[in-house]
């Protein structure tokens, strides 16, 4: 008989982590006992997973004795604290905030790119991208196959979800204070002005409704933000190309989720957009062209919200540089690009311990 | 005494055109009789300008024998149709349409880059870019004056309202639907749905609200859009550079006013963000760099709207890339993008018809 691990969620009632719960819902299921974990706030809150009701508990220690895989779906902070302790337990951590991402001894793994990797986790940790990474690396793995990623130019358009449940509840407090005001947005400071009457204090910084901000995570060396580092990092690291060249700007937009990316992509030999739409097309099922604009067709968050796939369209290629590729790509950013990549890490070290996924019919 | 030659604009009430009138109310005033020209179901509106009530005329052929200098703010057909017919009559076309923008017996200029092309009008018309190539153009003129810019690759985030009134409508439209929905934008489908209910058609090829759109323009050949086309084309005519290397990708946002763009600019020669800062803060008074994000400060449209000159901020550079920087640039769509670049033409005009702008104190 197949072995069936058990599983923790960590961090279960957040953006990522309420995410998660509806994957564990509708995925084959290769999962023993799930156990669901808050914060204090939450701790006794019942949430319904594989149509049973499992009451969310405290995290503790002595919770990782008896939990095979958790999954970490909380800020950088608790995962610096947390993680180890769970690993010392021997409990395998798949980490999905920011802190172990740049640590040698800790495999950071796209199912699509390097599952392999899953396998060499040192210290008991394996940790899922940054979202505007697995959307990126995602949609160029078939183009990066045949023919070798080597500079990536990205302009992203982030939804608010990417910060959690803070985010999307600003947005709507943003929307519903303006929505009746129908000349909104066209005289100096009006917006500002509006939003600033919130009683809550904005996570973003700058008013995020009629708006975009360009300016994403924290400030880093050289007016770089961590988000913007983040993308250069882990390509080269996802990859294994430490020298890829990576210049990112990272945009905060007032969408609720799937994060979009305007990517000019360089490669090692001359590629055309046929020979490329063909690559993604013919290639792994995790990636979806829509690239028909004659018809209106092309990714976009509203069509791409709640959807696994990552989305490409505007294949295009510019005569002045034949050897680079515009695309226009989306993805959810709380199912791909977190929880369903965090899922995938997850299933595959079940498999590892013994359990058993079967085939399709 | 100072000749004050007179001054019709064109499509008075749209969008551009208001704005123009609001120009003219604003700065040293050189003009004559101003008089103001609409579609059909405008004529006979009042609108006020430098004060004075002036009443919406029909457009008349008969018009154009009294006046010295139009600017034209319609659709490109409008444009291709009147301008040549007010063109005969010895008035002097200032266009903002795309219907001249390629013609090589047009000027097609930004004061702050090539106004001695002004003079060159063989067919008495003149043209403005479009918005986009206007703030990349205008922000990076003291750039390219230094290093010599050679390659581009941009992407923008448009506001609504550069295709006018009817986008402005369709985003209030479509946010008054949505505004009392706290759950809108996670479930597939939903904000289509919701939009698609509306009585107008949209003017956008996707919801607008909770969504970018990476579609601005007519579809052309090779899957580019006409925005993205002239972005290209625009910026080699204005910058005198034939082989300008330009690859852009065009996005509508949720934004009321402001077009943002993200810019990768390569230039000739190495270039470092200190040396770049300086050029921009020492140069041009057209350009104001806003760049301190450890204070919160760079562009955006919520704070940029309404305002003149062109902002730039989150200059970096990646080491990756040293003869190239990043840049975000903010400037307002209807006024640097469209309606104060068509008045600073018309000033140029007047100035060479006899016409005086005192120095200032």
């Amino acid at each position: 008989m197949a072995i069936r691990p058990s599983l923790a969620v960590v961090g279960a009632t957040g953006a990522v982590g309420s995410t998660a719960l509806q994957m564990l819902s509708t995925r084959v299921d290769v999962w023993g006992e799930v156990r669901l974990v808050g914060a204090d706030r939450d701790v006794g809150q019942v949430e319904t997973v594989r149509g049973q009701r499992v009451t969310v508990e405290p995290l503790t220690e002595e919770l990782f004795a008896d939990v095979d895989v958790a999954l970490f779906a909380v800020p950088d902070t608790v995962s610096t604290t947390w993680a180890p302790v769970a690993a010392a337990h021997g409990t395998v951590v798949i980490d999905c905030s920011g802190a172990f991402r740049q640590d040698p001894d800790v495999p950071l793994v796209l199912p699509e790119v390097n599952p392999a990797q899953v396998r060499k986790r040192p210290r008991g940790i394996i940790t899922s991208p940054n979202a505007t990474t697995t959307s990126v690396l995602t949609a160029l793995s078939p183009l990066h196959h045949g023919w070798g990623l080597s500079e990536l130019v990205v302009t992203s358009f982030q939804a608010v979800s990417g910060i959690g449940r803070a985010g999307v509840q600003r947005l709507y407090d943003e929307v519903g204070t303006l929505a009746g005001n129908r000349r909104v947005g066209q005289v100096p400071g009006d917006v500002r002005r509006a939003v600033s009457d919130l009683p809550e204090i904005s996570p973003f910084m700058g008013p995020i409704a009629y708006n975009v901000v360009p300016f994403a995570g924290r400030l880093m060396d050289g007016g770089w933000t961590s988000e913007e580092v983040r993308l250069r990092d882990e390509s080269r690291k996802i990859l294994g190309v430490p020298k890829l060249k990576v210049s990112a700007t990272c945009v905060r937009v007032p969408v609720v989720s799937v994060h979009s990316l305007s990517v000019h992509a360089t490669f090692a030999s001359e590629i055309s957009v046929d020979a490329a739409r063909q690559a993604l097309i013919e290639g792994p099922n995790y990636v979806v062209v829509l690239d028909d604009p004659a018809s209106g067709e092309f990714p976009n968050p509203a069509d791409v919200v709640g959807s696994d796939p990552t989305f490409v369209g505007r294949i295009r290629q510019s005569p002045d540089f034949p050897r680079s590729l515009e695309l226009f790509v989306c993805s959810d950013n709380l199912r791909k690009g977190a929880a369903l990549n965090m899922v995938q890490l997850a299933e595959l070290v079940a498999v590892e311990l013994g359990a058993v996924i079967p085939e399709d019919d």
